[in-house]
């Protein structure tokens, strides 16, 4: 049971990502998801950016995780005492650096533009400054493999030149992402054999092998992985901590000193702080890690749950789904038939009507995979059992914008309730906002815990984008009384409409939750 | 050089992914795709599926492309030719086809729930009576990796009775996703050496590994590989065909029948229809993909691209693209200020300032990356080039939903062009497209050519779904006047506002671009 070390490098790595970009206060954040999972270093930026000085000026609390900084050698021709970016370094009072050099004459020729030599003084005086200052010295050998590759011999001095200067861990980069696991393994395996300095592996995902470059890196040797925990990095992204660290301790036996299993809400949760959408396939702890469609699937997931399923989503936080969808067809429809009709098997004809109609449905945009709320009421109109809260009269929203005013939407609706009818107006950001006080503002003398609902998510997905404003959209509403959450869907060429939709399943949903609570209704 | 044969089961194990469902036209043009780059099998469905067999009828043409139906070996305690699944099997009338049958006992005890002979039985005559049929037979070996761990002579049996049967491929299913390269490895060169008949691998991607896994089994000896041209399949989704693909042929120096100078538009395409957002820093095909955004990698990447590109874009069909952030900071902006000030060098008071209001701007929200003709025309407003063609003096947008009845969406909007005024109304599918065509309508008198610009892509992203309907969105429109396309941004916690804000740019930059053609603004 060998134990592997940890670093998380999203706040640096994975700010150089397109589309990624985080305040100070995102960071914060992100180090506290960091640091409660367990991560052991937590790569939290570079001093030479006023963003992370600002940053580190904090100094943000760990209960567990150490900072690091992250910066180069210092520059040709000056010795490391005079060089501002390594002065910088030792400034942010990290209790680890990560300083990275270049160990492929390449990037020492072409980009450096200095000689071998004058790269690996740079590279041992950095490191034994540093050192000097108290600071535990990671080295990040840049291009390592493909350094390697190209001068086996350089690339090794310039790992042991860091040794000499004292960094107490050699991480051995694939920078460009180019390599594939049997390369990875080879190297990282002769380099164990040459040097004693434990290693790291630091690989990017330009071939799709990242994960798998970590993975062999570590059968080859390396005791540290660093990735970042949703994978994102610059140009393909880096190697994905979480898929590793699932990988590493539930599949291969490795120890670390994370708790999985919290994992999938760790990583989720960074990624809505970096306004990533993250992919729903995600191994491990993506939303459809553990869903299964296929009815041939699901039948033998239901006989034994091994058959289907490599690990258990328990592992890691994340939860198993049977989906709802044509391919999986009347065993998906079952359930929702069976809440009302107890007796109905799997060949009644309202199970293959329903079937059916979810079809057309999904033909039309509709997506209930997310949206169950939506999908239970559509049943029970199917099966006639749906009572209507409201009938829509009629709504109305107006957005408007003078010269370079800031705009205002308002809404005004009229519904009717029973025999009575409301009259409501809404003011808000946005028509969709307005609606949505606006309904709520008719139905509260009717049924006041409407009063209660928040709505959480709002997405928006555009179905066919080359008819572009005329496009189909669908809107996904998520909402909450505090304790409960349920999702619901509307889709529509027009957005108010599809919104409307949504809005409106979310308040009815919530409504017959609430009776079936107050034991009200008896299913039939 | 060996060469790889490959097949995609988009439309069959593809179509197993949450949120992917096809059309019969989906379909078609699907198979196109592939057909065009020269992917040698398309496994096209179920005949099980009614859809499916619907799409066999029209019998699909193609230049290149060997289509494949897939399903199981007959059911236990039945003759292949009494077995309806085989039978429409046959039915389709394909070149050839896949039969899937267990190679690991766990399945055939716990789901089959049959002996291992009889399983046996079942492969060897499915097998043998497609062939007899004179269908080419491609035999899945479905859990072959796990069912070799649990029982390696098992497993090996089932490919044996296979190849009696007279399947010309044996293709080897890490159905569950759960095996790790190394483990692959091993198994691939094992079977290699117990057997003659051609191996495939089939793999998925719940730990990650489903395109490195299929590397290396290449690399241990099988010459066929399954995967989908976008990644997606059942739960993590299966091996990413155009990673291992561009891998293969690119890297490994496997020869291929694909033309890969496509690849990245037939990726892109395939995902449009399917209607799946793609992965922006996806390998080799991605946006992201060779896209850099540190401003040390800009600056390395200027002196020479193999510095940090481990193959060339251009041989996917791919682009080099350097992005505008704050992370590349001055290099950035500067060839947008030379455009219109070609002295201004770095240090240029004009660069500092820009490359600091994009900071500003970024943070409320608005990101350029994809919307760079908004961005020069910031740029130009800054430095006081910038001729504004209208003033807007005010616009309203009107939605309404009667009852059940389909909702109408109308626009009307003010504008100041020079000394007169203009007042226009617009309807449309919802309050964007109303606006949109009010906007037109009230610039056609001054600007004819406004008639030739065309809407083709909006998108929609809620930058903080946590606040819900108030959220703040990004519109992205991207616009076509038939040749050039350019792209607009606008943020707002309306989206009628943002919309508007990427409307009124696209228009603007679209007659700035009219202006410089015909000559009219000299750079000054």
């Amino acid at each position: 049971m060998s134990r592997v070390v940890t670093l998380d490098t999203s706040l640096r790595d994975g700010a150089q990502a397109e589309g990624v970009s985080f305040s100070v206060l995102d960071k914060l954040e992100i180090i506290r998801v960091l640091d409660e999972i367990g991560v052991d270093y937590i790569e939290a930026g570079q001093p030479s950016n006023p963003k992370d000085r600002e940053l580190f000026a904090l100094r943000p609390p760990t209960r567990f995780s150490k900072l690091t900084a992250f910066g180069p050698t210092a520059r040709k021709d000056t010795l490391p005492q005079e060089d501002e970016g390594i002065r910088e370094l030792l400034s942010v009072q990290t209790p680890a650096v990560t300083v990275f050099g270049k160990a492929s004459l390449l990037h020492v020729t072409d980009v450096l533009c200095c000689s071998g030599e004058e790269n690996l003084r740079l590279i041992e005086q950095s490191c034994s400054f540093l050192r000097a200052g108290g600071r535990e010295v990671l080295f990040d050998a840049e291009h390592f493999f493909d350094g390697y590759l190209l001068n086996r011999d350089y690339a090794l001095e310039c790992l042991r030149a860091a040794a000499r200067g004292g960094a107490s861990l050699l991480v051995l980069c694939d920078t460009n992402g180019g390599r594939f696991p049997d390369e990875v393994y080879a190297v990282v395996r002769d380099v164990r054999a040459c040097l004693d300095t434990p290693l790291g592996i630091h690989a990017h995902n330009d071939t799709g092998m990242a994960d798998a470059n970590t993975m062999l890196a570590v059968e080859a040797g390396a005791g540290h992985v660093q990735g970042t925990l949703c994978g994102f990095g610059e140009r393909c992204g880096n190697a994905n901590l979480a898929t590793v660290m699932a990988g590493l301790s539930g599949k291969r036996g490795k120890t670390l000193s994370c708790d999985l299993s919290s994992l999938t809400r760790a990583v989720r949760t960074v990624a809505e702080i970096a306004n990533v959408s993250l992919k729903s396939n995600l191994p491990y702890v993506g939303r459809s890690a553990f869903a299964h469609k296929a009815g041939m699937h699901i039948d033998a997931m239901r006989k034994n749950p091994a058959t289907f399923e490599h690990i258990s989503p328990e592992v890691f936080g994340n939860d198993r789904r049977f989906l709802t969808s044509e391919l999986s067809g009347r065993n998906q429809v079952l359930p929702f038939v069976r809440a009302i009709l107890p007796d109905a098997g799997k060949n009644a004809p309202e199970v293959a009507a329903l079937a059916g109609l979810l079809k057309e449905r999904e033909k039309l945009g509709y997506a209930y995979e997310g949206a169950e709320a939506s999908f239970e009421l559509l049943v029970r109109r199917e099966l006639g059992v749906y009572k209507p809260l409201f009938e829509l009269v009629y709504f109305r929203t107006f957005s408007e914008q003078f010269g370079m005013n800031e705009g205002k939407a308002t809404a005004l609706i009229k519904l009717r309730v029973g025999a009575e009818s409301a009259l409501s107006a809404g003011e808000g950001d946005g028509p969709v906002h307005a609606l949505d006080s606006a309904l709520r503002g008719a139905l509260k003398p009717f049924y006041p815990q409407v009063g209660a609902i928040r709505l959480i998510d709002y997405k928006v997905r555009v179905l066919n984008p080359r008819d572009a404003t005329a496009s189909q959209v669908r809107v996904l509403i998520t909402s909450t009384d505090g304790g409960r959450v349920w999702s619901t869907v509307g889709v529509s060429a027009d957005i108010i409409q599809a919104s409307w939709q949504a809005l409106s399943d979310s308040v009815e949903f919530y409504c017959l939750e609430e009776r079936r609570r107050g034991g009200e209704e008896k299913t039939s």
